[in-house]
């Protein structure tokens, strides 16, 4: 039996009922989250609560005092739904309202819906890696913004697969920004580079992790932009997120990147990762 | 009793249930339409739903054999809701699948929803003028396609509004695009500028009817970028919408435009679109 939360109650999927007056829907006016559970735990759930709440500063939808029930509905579902291995997925949006492009009065309710699945880690895939296409990054100046609007996000991988790859590598102007829906790492003579924080680029709680474990490794990392050409040029590639964890691309349009295995430091953080992941499994 | 259809059927709005895995919800995967009412009769039907097609396949949503359906519902809603003065607004989204950022496979059911509202033309507005503020166009660089990830489009019109303004005009880079939701014109010297068409601005059909109008009254139309200083330095300035209509726009920010009312160019144009809409009222 799957259950749901939805505004504020837990419930069976089939009793939800989504308006389509919902600014969800026809604006794409709301935010959202991915939580990772590993062995029944919530992974880094701080972390993507707090990402949560600044996505909705950045578009006016205050979360306010909801942030608690939010945290206590999310361990709710992953119990009650027994996932050991999976995802919850949480999303609010600006509520119900007569189709109008500016916001609806003070007193129309946010819409909360969040729900789980069972997911298997992609062990396979993070020993064989990836292939990945580039593309023109075409989204908006608000990257930084979790947001609903992911139809440049959804084209780009639509593309990607079209083409028989596994990722699109976002690029503007000759500038590597993000994947479809992860950030991008490359090695280049044992030093990391990842683009900086900026509007252009998802915060990633991955991309984050990541940076510190590569400074407990003594592996310098290099926030700064970086082109296409010092891409193809890598040592290795590889992309992070909540799902994919570290994933290792080994080959870039025809272009092989290093020898077309995963490469030795992309292996080292997988290792790095391995054991945060273990270490939250540990805990009682 | 308001009436909707929803997938191939009429039926009443609470009969409607969206589902939360509707990628309409999640992504705003999905295209729309506002056709306009006069006196029960849909104004640029055939515009309305070229355009409709034009945005799926942008986006690989082909509606295929749909059309004529969606087209036969449009009338029957006006219809059964007995619709004078009003706005029929469809919405099309890739439909309901497990969230992944790829399309589901080509099984999968494209949710259509189409419903009515009765409207009243805003004339009292297009007598006096409205206000506008400038803002920086953070959009993506397909404002072509009329999709449903507005996200960039109430931001600009919901910080207008807090400004105490009715309309954001956008520019990108200093250059002049769209409205929050309408395409924009000014007069310089008895001649109309507007944006041309391309990846930038909306293909508007009340900005193509206007084109058409000022070439039947021998006003001169160049269809080229113009500059934020070039739009403070016009004689007259408008926007177009379907629902808006030929709108004057008499104050930039702190800047008065003309001497602060509708200007001449402008009224002969709002004359113009009437005469248009008093054939569409005649015709039985």
């Amino acid at each position: 039996m799957d259950l749901v939360f939805f505004n504020g109650q837990i419930m069976r999927m089939n009793e939800v009922n989504i308006s389509f007056e919902d600014r969800g829907y026809q604006f794409g006016d709301g935010i959202y989250e991915v939580i990772r559970v590993y062995d029944g735990k919530p992974f880094t759930l701080k972390e993507h609560l707090d990402r949560l709440e600044r996505s909705g500063r950045e578009i006016l939808l205050e979360l306010k005092d909801m942030r608690k029930d939010i945290e206590e509905s999310i361990l709710t579902l992953i119990e009650k739904n027994n996932i050991r291995t999976g995802n919850v997925y949480i999303q609010i949006t600006r509520g119900v309202a007569p189709r109008n492009h500016d916001f609806p009065d003070g007193d129309t309710k946010l819409q909360v819906i969040a729900y789980t699945n069972e997911v298997e880690r992609p062990i396979q895939k993070q020993k064989t890696g990836i292939t990945a296409t580039l593309k023109e990054d075409i989204r908006w100046l608000r990257c930084d913004i979790k947001s609903l609007n992911l139809l440049g996000n959804v084209l780009a991988k639509q593309e990607a697969k079209m083409k028989g790859f596994q990722e699109a590598i976002q690029h503007r102007n000759g500038t590597v920004t993000e994947g479809s829906a992860t950030n991008v790492f490359i090695v280049k003579n044992e030093q990391l580079f990842t683009h900086p924080l900026s509007n252009l680029i998802l915060p990633g709680i991955t991309r984050e992790l990541i940076i510190k474990l590569s400074k407990q490794i003594g592996l310098p990392v290099i926030q700064e932009p970086f082109t296409v050409d010092q891409l193809l040029d890598a040592d290795e590639i590889f992309i992070s997120s909540t799902t994919n964890e570290v994933m290792p691309v080994i080959k870039v349009d025809d272009k092989i990147i290093g020898n077309g295995t995963p490469g030795k430091i992309t292996k080292k953080l997988q290792d790095q990762y391995e054991k945060l992941v273990s270490e939250v499994i540990a805990k009682v």
